[in-house]
């Protein structure tokens, strides 16, 4: 018989047919004569119950079975009874695979999200985090979904770097010399010699794939790049991974306004996407008692789904920020122009302030990497970010410098050195245009969307400072 | 004005409109009173001629254009004459945005592959690797087509490891310590102190997700990766990257003979997709001077995609090329049984035995991996590879070992240390079923369709031995 899964069966309904299903055992509860066994298989947020009678040959087995237990059942699927009728499986047999006993780890008591890290390997069995890697799987798909039907190209942009492309020193080496370096070839000074090292020079994990998706854009328009990004930043917040994917859209002949209407489109829908094929998700993330947000978050995602996005500048931020009343919201940070936008400042405008997400566009230059466009007032370049309620910056995009001379001596302002960055100035040395694109952390925007309020909670193995088990 | 793509344009045949094209200059060609500048824009393997009347303002300008300037074209869409009638514009304006000169690396003399490849930022620029790329993509989209319809959940399986998946010892270290050694913590040895490194304990790059897909497995039912994996072998073959991305779907309650079926499925699927959405790049490729393939290769890729795979036994293989009369192939390595299957075993096999894809099952224990189900014959393990022609192995697989006792005596016979693996054990300590998944190498998979001879021409920016430029 060929089995069903969870899934298909409520998807089809097959009622009065008999049935294969196999998964795990949720809970079991036994009344006099026959036992109540819930079953799930990981396709579907619902479970199936199992009605198992104590005529079955097996039932002392089966009615002593444990959370975590693998079985096949043969029945028949009936509509159970009960105030909310729900599909049921009158149990012919079941086949057990495997038996858990008391050392299983995900016993009802021991479920903190912090002991669940820890069982990174088993949490996905769990109704929380099944919901959580599903809809995770469907922002993914709807990524996909979003871009291709738009016309971009994904584009697999390299994971080992020969350059800081942000400029932020941030990075991870990458060597085949590290593991013993008593035998590896080292210069006079004592230093790893890297030019004898497996790609012959220092290398490193990439921090974003933006500048080769610019050499793509310039051969296939528009690109997207979605993949793992890394940084080696020592920072342990509820915000940041050592390791996250990003998703990195770049246009050519693009300009600001056109990358921030494709961002916003881009979040909306995602959202649209999430609540036409993750609902039921959604429902049990936002009810869920680890979650941050409230019940009604999901009125609050269809709200932004269907609004425009407010705009404004940088300039125009501080503004606004610099008027509000200390008595009532008082800010740690300055809020002169020339100042950081901070976190609290983000998350001040996206969720008092607008009540909804917030793009800011034109930062001074000196707050933001040494590709983006210079607007003609010498000091703010075409930068955007978008901030969203709960979250703060989701999105950090830009108009990018096409213009060789200025692009360069922004780079030597900036003292960097433009050697390694040869190819990049290579495109505005031969048919440069005008283009501009974006970036989104993926993990941020499932926190977003999810409501779950711990960044390691949303990504199948976290990987943050001093935590790289599994 | 709204631009238009030229894929739009080829695909709406806006004809008698006045439409905006923005792209770049193929190719100039001037006659007495008018000028055929042939434009791309990435979105389409074809191009665009617009003619350019001399009595345009800038008409000395634009006829002087070299190929890779950047432009924005205004003009009426008319069905041009000649023997195959196509699109073409009638230029009203033509902006330019920027002008290549002589300098410009991608002219039509220097075009070999090995140049291309040390051009890796402008070589997607070229007609070829236009239709490489756009081809990767269709690839990638129809692998989240395939997965997805099918109920898989798409898992980003971690790419910083703390272990050594394969047991093969061809990783990178991913450490924040090698970059200046000398002021690294050590032991008294001289190593480096992981203990003291960014995670706490030395880190690989990850050589496969399978490990991480069995955990998800068991919770979410089926899953597949796509995302990158790395190798630091030395190998500097047409066949190898240090860098590639590969898809390892694994389901729960699966056996061998069902994930044969699934690649088979795949493959055929990766095929009809290709030939549906990428038939001009496709077209192209096979004609192309480059190609390894004949201009028949889409009768073959047909072909493959309507046969069932042949399926045979490692014994039954050896069995065969045993009895190859050496007069018609003379084999390099032994083909006894116990003797490796070698690539040239494979493409016998494949190209000219079965002459199509070929499914070989049950190999010796001594070639695989720890993770295998054992057969009862004490010998063989339940793995598959599939072979085809012009490659050799495309996919490696295998049912899981998913007990406990089998798994762990596999693991002490092998000299393996079980500690770091505590986490893989525990799935067959707790609800434990059988499972089982394979790995298909994209790249590979792109060389096959394409025709396509080096892997280095298949990614975006390769990486091999010594080689990590842009």
């Amino acid at each position: 018989m060929k089995r069903m899964t969870i899934k298909e069966l409520i998807d089809q309904k097959p009622v009065d047919t008999t049935q294969n299903i196999k998964g795990w055992i949720r809970s079991v509860r036994n009344s006099k004569k026959f036992s109540f066994v819930v079953v799930y298989d990981g396709t579907s947020q619902e479970n199936i119950q199992v009605v198992v009678d104590e005529t079955l040959a097996n039932y002392a087995e089966v009615a002593a079975l444990l959370s975590g237990s693998a079985v096949s059942i043969v029945g028949k699927v009936v509509m159970g009874g009960g105030k909310t009728p729900a599909l049921e499986i009158q149990a012919q047999s079941v086949e057990i695979y495997s038996k858990t006993d008391d050392s299983y780890p995900l016993q009802k008591k021991a479920t903190s999200l912090e002991f669940l890290r820890e069982q990174a390997h088993l949490r996905i069995r769990t109704n929380l985090f099944g919901a959580v890697m599903r809809l995770r799987h469907h922002l993914a798909m709807g990524t996909h979904d979003f871009f291709s039907k738009r016309g971009f190209y994904y584009l697999n942009s390299p994971i080992i770097s020969g350059v800081d492309a942000e400029g932020a020193g941030e990075m991870f080496t990458v060597s085949t010399l590290a593991t013993d370096i008593t035998k590896s070839p080292k210069h006079k000074d004592g230093k790893l010699d890297f030019e004898k090292d497996y790609f012959g020079k220092e290398t490193f994990l990439a921090v974003t794939g933006q500048l080769e998706g610019e050499c793509y854009a310039m051969g296939l328009n528009a690109i997207y790049t979605f993949g793992p990004t890394f940084r080696s930043e020592n920072s342990n917040t509820t915000r940041h991974l050592s390791e996250f994917w990003m998703i990195e859209p770049e246009v050519a002949f693009a300009d600001l306004d056109e990358i921030a209407d494709l961002a916003a489109d881009y979040i909306k829908h995602l959202i649209d996407y999430a609540l036409t094929h993750a609902s039921k998700e959604l429902e049990f993330l936002h009810k869920s008692e680890y979650s941050v947000v409230g019940e009604d978050h999901i009125d609050i995602l269809k709200h932004v789904r269907d609004s425009k996005f407010k705009r404004i500048t940088y300039t125009e931020a501080m503004d606004i920020l610099s008027k509000i009343d200390p008595a009532v919201k008082k800010f740690e940070y300055p809020t002169t122009w020339g100042s950081e936008l901070q976190t609290e400042h983000e998350r001040f405008l996206a969720e008092e302030h607008f009540k909804s997400p917030v793009i800011v566009t034109d930062y001074p230059k000196e707050f933001k990497a040494f590709y983006m466009k210079q607007n003609p007032d010498g000091k703010t370049v075409r930068a955007m970010d978008i901030l969203v309620p709960g979250i703060g910056e989701i999105i950090g995009g830009s108009q990018r410098e096409e213009d060789l001379a200025k692009l360069e001596k922004r780079m030597d302002e900036m003292g960097m050195n433009k050697e390694p960055l040869w190819w990049y100035l290579d495109l505005r040395r031969f048919g440069s245009v005008p283009h501009a694109g974006f970036g989104l952390g993926f993990e941020r925007a499932l926190m977003y969307i999810s409501g779950m309020g711990n960044i390691r909670d949303v990504i199948p193995f976290p990987r943050t400072p001093k935590n790289c088990d599994f």
